[in-house]
């Protein structure tokens, strides 16, 4: 075992420690060194737009958890959870029992100021805490954005939180956010109008809405074929109704969320999934990495002049990139 | 003048069939070719949650621009857009006294399916009606995602719709979204709660929320250099008030237009603007260019293979993509 790995499951101040390393993109040994030791938590993404209590949900969950005696790791990407402090004192009071249980731990991130972008970040945390050797790793989302959809991802179980009372039904729940659901939750579910949010997801289920996650990433199609159509065809996504504040629905919502596990992997859906997120992964480092290399080759002077060009409408930036292309290609040549 | 700028110049039909290519990604040429015939018209994104009224603000900046003798291309992405007829009947009954005028052009979109990407669709289109002589192109959008955002980044005006109670304040205000106003609009302003909406918005304003624009787009820093901090400072984001459906407010929301045009003329924002967005772009047609490359180079089975290794946690994706780089460079050699 290397001794990251060691050093993380032994000691949660080894584990902030490379949690800080992995915000400054510089555990880039650590993270190639405690991969081969993750793949057995759950992770689990929670997502919800604010005022659905998923941050109490998120807190419900955990304790839940810790009673099944499964240790617990929270990555709570979302400036205004309670985890972030970022909340009203009643929401921090509550949040507060989870901090004296050394079985969960508690991060949380700034949705920005990441050197390797807030969605790559979180990826990296959450394999850091798989290692590490949590149980369960909760990643909660604001529910808003690329970012949340592209974290989403890594998530081998999406949970997403609705409120009754958040305005218009139609614009509460989302477009693109709604396919991402493998459990959808009606928190709050002791507020008026909390049957009609569930009738109105249900008749949004019931439209076809869902959709394959992995076709979300168009680029990775590129890279690896993945089998399109069905592939979440046996899975009907179910909607839980809960009051995260006194527990109510939390059994429940634990219950579909390892009916789900169970699914993912009886299916083969978790091995299709990964493979996706993983081609998508490596094309996008490879992007990366391939284009550094040729700022490098052709010089960041001339780039920029051909920018300019493009600028002053002398050439298309289609043909800019061609352009470039060929003469990186042209400068290996002796 | 290059045959498909006379032809999009001359005819409605050749423009809309080109638009077609453009969506099935089919017109690298004609974009290549028309590239340098744009730049005259004045790009205006409108972006707003559904609800807003966006669409009859569309409609009825269109009206006061074809008042002034402006040519007007609407590009509508959004399917929920009247435009795209998606809406109840009475906002396409409004919508239709502009079908009629052939200084107005109106294309609507879906929001998946193009080969392209949506962002990427929409920006060769905006350049086609740029290249086809519109002097207004006005861009309207969902307001909910990061496409919305990258389609903003064309834009030379971004205005962002609000209304009155839409819900919470905090929630209809998204994060991010403010970020990309250059001018708000608060339409519905005869509702209740215009007034706070409006409050609520400058107040918002006031606290910094408003960075800038070019700073969304991290990746483009690495290609070119775009100078940061106060880019923006001496515009002052203007709220203007409307009701759409009766053209109040709209004249001194062109005026605001305007300015924000001369603005951005005159402190060279623009050219700023232009360069970092025209880096961006370059870059991720590079990007895609180079991974194309190198798949042909190590070959889509291996590149299977290895994906394989990082599937079953042999390997890392960083260690994986790094591979795959350094055999592409060895093929190279003799």
């Amino acid at each position: 075992m290397p001794p990251i790995v060691a050093a993380i499951r032994e000691s949660r101040r080894a584990l902030a420690r490379l949690l800080t390393r992995i915000e400054n993109n510089a555990a880039a040994a650590e993270l190639a060194a405690l991969y081969s030791f993750g793949g057995n938590a759950h992770l689990i993404g929670v997502t919800g737009a604010p005022g659905t209590g998923k941050s109490s949900l998120v807190n419900s969950m955990a304790k839940a958890y810790r009673a099944e005696s499964k240790t617990v790791g929270i990555l709570a990407v979302d400036p205004s959870s309670p985890f972030s402090g970022g909340a009203v004192l009643g929401d921090r009071i509550r949040m507060r029992d989870l901090h004296g249980d050394s079985g969960v731990f508690i991060r949380s991130m700034a949705t920005r100021g990441y050197p390797g972008g807030i969605a790559r970040t979180t990826i990296d945390m959450a394999r850091a805490l798989d290692a590490a050797g949590f149980d369960i790793v909760l990643i909660e989302t604001a529910g808003a954005g690329q970012s949340e959809v592209e974290i989403a991802s890594i998530a081998q179980t999406t949970i997403v939180v609705e409120a009754p009372g958040l305005g218009d039904d139609v614009q509460a729940i989302k477009a693109g956010i709604l396919e991402i659901a493998d459990i959808l939750v009606v928190n709050k579910a002791d507020r008026p109008g909390a049957e009609s949010t569930v009738r109105a997801l249900r008749a949004m289920l019931d439209f076809g809405r869902r959709a394959e996650r992995v076709m979300h990433h168009g680029e990775l199609m590129s890279i690896a074929a993945v089998p399109s159509g069905g592939e979440d065809s046996a899975w009907q996504t179910p909607i839980v109704q809960t009051i995260a504040t006194n527990g109510t629905g939390v059994a429940e919502l634990l219950t579909k969320i390892a009916e789900h596990r169970a699914y993912l992997q009886a299916s083969g859906t978790q091995r299709l999934r990964e493979r996706a997120s993983l081609s998508a992964e490596i094309a996008e480092r490879l992007r990366d990495l391939l284009l550094m290399r040729l700022i490098e080759q052709v010089g960041a002077a001339h780039l920029q002049a051909i920018v300019e060009r493009v600028v002053a409408r002398q050439i298309d930036p289609s043909s800019a990139a061609a352009q470039l292309l060929a003469e990186s290609l042209q400068e290996r040549r002796p």
